[in-house]
């Protein structure tokens, strides 16, 4: 039913057994590399889209106050857009700005029908209610997939969700175009946030892989994850799942970015993921990095549903 | 954070070490006793509710066709009910039935203020549309759980679904009310449907249990399910889980129901598990019985949804 892993076999040669291991070195799974590719192959749809029908996808973002690393990924999934043809609105709202303020601008989006996604961009300053704003994105437009009754749907056998949520999305499609065999797999998760680890569960699970999800109660994180193929990490915890974590010829992907101090990088800081990679590289089979692995694909994955978004908008295929 | 668990201590004094253990006898956790306990404490809530308001709640169900197991457990909901002091309504169709007609009956229990709860005994003949029926329930009186909605918001931390799913709360409940700690522990849920396994993996994690699921694509059950100190079947294959699949001092809840034709037992055939009983019961610490295990406990939760929903509607408390 499994065959090995193509990037395992790499590995293989080499004779992973124990840890520490003779100096063996993990394939590294190039998550912009696929993105690229995923990107230039939806800038050529949206081209297509717009030569056959004179339309174009559009994906409109709220977001509120002025966190520095929501700027960043603001502007990044923007540009994102731009390259591969794709309209993009920002409403940029105060940092003290009411619930009713944001439910405006997302009503004037979802009445917008150049606008096939919206986004509101997490985490919302402490005082409005996240449960209540999303809860008013309507399902054709929640391109991040975080409506709960899509989340039902993405967990529920023989339901369809409109839309799987950009990351967990990001981290199956590097497995499975790494060409990782999934299917009867052993996967543990780590985390059990509601925009990762459950959904990531969801659909390792929905890809039939036998899954076991780990978080803060677990007592044996490392035992538990050393029994696995497949680990996605997205503990927010940086260098957590060191070597002795993990199962030799494992495939790791990791979703924690977490940017520390560092005055000899460029912006003054560099970006360190959930795992120890110079460990991990010594055990597993593939991994990807930090930056550079999931990231990349969860900009990827957003273009991908938005123009799904207007694809069944304009019930183009 | 975990405490030994009431059940398991009265097995710990015959330490068990090793599987087949000698003559060492599991405690059975009385389904049966521990939802009579919950039947009476809903009525005598109801009748509570009766003499403030003049209301009593009110179930409908909906068959279709004439399936002898399902008749069997609309008798038995419908009888305890009774019992509780609810009022139950069936609209039983005809197994030709078109989805019309079973959305019209649906429609006028949702219309019906003396309904609280509605449930359509499921499996529905392979004509009809379970996902189209299912979703035209109203969250509120969706007492089954089912909707996807209420699925998302189970399995989203932060949401509170509205109606938990009754045998996945009634396995939960049984753990609970025999004193054995959740949070922490390892759990396997065998099998993944969407009325058992997958809403019983949500609600373990809730509690904040360490779960794998197992299912059909599973390379190795036994093993994945040797580790675990709370094991919930429902994979419907009866007697699948053998001695040697559990770890000494185990929590083994059967969800599992399978008549087996035997004409020495008074109706032609008895009960088995997915768990090999006799085996079992000398490695767990303790484990429900089928007939008298888990079955009960579904109806008494059910009784318990109908009873909520009926206070809601009335904001009784």
């Amino acid at each position: 039913m499994c065959g090995l892993p193509i990037l395992a076999i790499l590995v293989r040669h080499s004779t992973v057994s124990s840890f520490p291991s003779n100096g063996q070195t993990a394939a590294m799974i190039d998550g912009k590399l696929i993105a690229d590719g995923i990107r230039s192959r939806i800038a050529s749809e949206v081209g297509r889209m717009k030569n056959s029908i004179d339309r174009i996808p559009g994906l409109a973002v709220i977001m509120v106050g002025w966190r520095k690393d929501s700027e960043t990924y603001v502007r990044n999934k923007m540009k994102a857009c731009e390259e591969a043809g794709i309209k993009s609105v920002l409403a940029q709202l105060p940092n003290d700005c009411s619930e009713d303020d944001i439910l405006k601008a997302l009503l004037s989006f979802e009445n917008d029908p150049s606008i096939h996604g919206i986004l509101v961009q997490l985490p919302l300053p402490n005082h409005l209610n996240e449960e209540r704003i999303l809860n008013a994105l309507s399902l054709e437009k929640d391109v991040d997939g975080f409506h709960p009754l899509n989340m039902g749907n993405l967990a529920m056998r023989g339901r369809e969700p409109l839309f799987i949520p950009c990351t967990p999305k990001g981290c199956v499609e590097l497995l499975i175009r790494s060409g990782i065999d999934i299917m009867g797999r052993k996967a543990v998760v780590i985390g059990r946030s509601n925009i990762v680890g459950l959904p990531t569960f969801l659909l390792l699970q929905r890809h039939h892989a036998t899954v076991s999800v780990v978080h803060a109660f677990t007592k044996n994180p490392e035992e538990i994850t050393r029994e696995a193929d497949i680990v996605v990490t997205a503990a927010g915890v940086p260098n957590l799942v060191r070597g002795s974590w993990l199962k030799p010829g494992a495939v790791i992907i990791d979703v924690g970015t977490h940017p520390i101090e560092d005055p000899n990088h460029e912006h003054g800081y560099r970006l360190l993921g959930d795992v120890c990679y110079e460990e991990a590289v010594q055990v597993a089979s593939a991994l990807t990095p930090v930056p550079g692995g999931v990231g990349p694909m969860t900009i990827a994955m957003l273009l991908s549903n938005t123009l799904d978004a207007a694809k069944r908008a304009y019930d183009f295929s």
